[in-house]
């Protein structure tokens, strides 16, 4: 299995602190050696770090916790591979525009028989379960909508159409266009929404801590979401089987529970 | 206007030696200071680096000349904006997948008044003429072939439409599928194709020498094509206005001079 780590915010964060722990996990605190990625929206661009050396041994990995990239939406992502040989091409997160915008996925689980690609507008590259899930999205998506649609009706076709994609496995992901984003948990994915008054966080993975008072203002707002919480003094809110949420701005603003769905 | 360089190869090879002279046009040797990408095929797989930084300047230019990533085929740029802010969603080379591959773009030059985006299936993300042009191209090939075509059936739908954008100002670009490197000039752009027996290279750029014999094979071949000779003491074909050379393995494929086109 693989592990997933997002960031959401009100304005743009560097992610520095959570990446410097969850690196860790890419073959020195735990065992996902087999490539790690991560995807900062900056405005309408996008820019995607990968590497399918493991993120504890990467020199680009290096680069990410070196370098602040300020970002208000984040994914990333380190990979244990279950389907797929490790490759470029199948190295998380996925990207692809629609509707004049870029579009971020990554997947931790594992699906199986999943429906063919119908492959009008989407067609994946490598051969992962996962960026073959992220293409059925995207083309479900494309046929409902020619244009880019409002969050409220975004969310009630996924409603309807995740739930059939996760009965083919265990499909915990994160899926975001920048401004929005969606973690659909099947078996694991933790959230926090850090905010006013902010403290000290100490990771679990590197004896690092932050005082985050000292570099936010009262007014800042960031959600992590992570496969296992990645701080030991905070409270991480564990998500159900089959639970949706949608960030935006830093804030949960939808929650789709297994009996809403 | 901005520089361009891609590499073509028949093995995977590194662009250390070429990317070192190229960068310092980023803001030191040259003043396209907007912004610098590059991007690296690695078997179907791409990777794409980019900055709104000044190459000469940017963290993310030393990772790439000091991290050798093998590749047979790679595109760069360094953006002197004309058209469209400076920012990432802006910053060439640009990327799409089409028929299930990812295909790279990057373009120097200034083209006005292009068609309107029917945007079917591909749409710009940010605001320049490159993006647009991008665009336009796969929408076109995409319209023609549902599945990946030949790339004696793609020169002869190219050959057609690259003359028609290009009639809306300056359209040097560079675009590739990670095995085929299309190289277009309407004002400049010049290539070299290194080959046994290998000699000595000195920058233009930096005080910097290389010897490819002894970092190569008798077999190795490569393609590298920039805006400007990026050596000294090589000979470099010019490309003359409305030339269009396909790149493969390292060679040229096909010539089309403006009088074939």
């Amino acid at each position: 299995m693989c592990q997933l780590l997002g960031m959401n915010c009100n304005v743009p964060t560097d992610i520095c602190f959570s990446f410097t722990g969850f690196a860790c996990r890419g073959g020195r605190t735990d065992h996902h050696s087999d490539g790690w990625g991560i995807a900062f929206f900056e405005e309408k661009g996008s820019r995607l770090f990968l590497d399918y050396l493991p993120s504890a041994q990467s020199p680009v990995a290096q680069l990410v916790q070196q370098y602040p990239i300020k970002s208000k939406s984040v994914i990333a992502h380190i990979r244990k591979a279950t389907q797929g040989e490790v490759s470029l091409a199948n190295t998380h997160p996925f990207q692809r525009e629609i509707w004049g915008q870029y579009w971020i996925f990554a997947h931790n689980g594992d699906l199986n028989n999943l429906p063919a690609i119908r492959g009008e507008y989407y067609r994946p590259v490598g051969s992962t379960d996962s960026e073959h899930a992220f293409c059925l999205i995207l083309e479900h998506l494309r046929q409902h909508f020619s244009q880019a649609p409002s969050l409220t009706q975004l969310a009630a076709v996924l409603k309807d159409f995740v739930p059939h994609l996760a009965q083919h496995g265990i499909f915990n992901f994160m899926l975001s266009n920048g401004d929005w984003l969606f973690a659909h948990c099947s078996t694991k994915l933790h959230y926090i929404i850090r905010q006013a008054p902010f403290a000290v966080a100490q990771l679990v993975d590197e004896d690092v801590s932050i005082d985050f008072s000292e570099v936010t203002t009262p007014e800042d707002r960031v959600a992590v979401i992570a496969t296992l919480p990645l701080t030991t003094n905070e409270t991480w809110h564990a998500m159900q089987a089959g639970e949706m949420v949608y960030f935006c701005e830093g804030q949960v603003t939808h929650v789709l529970l297994p009996n809403t769905l």
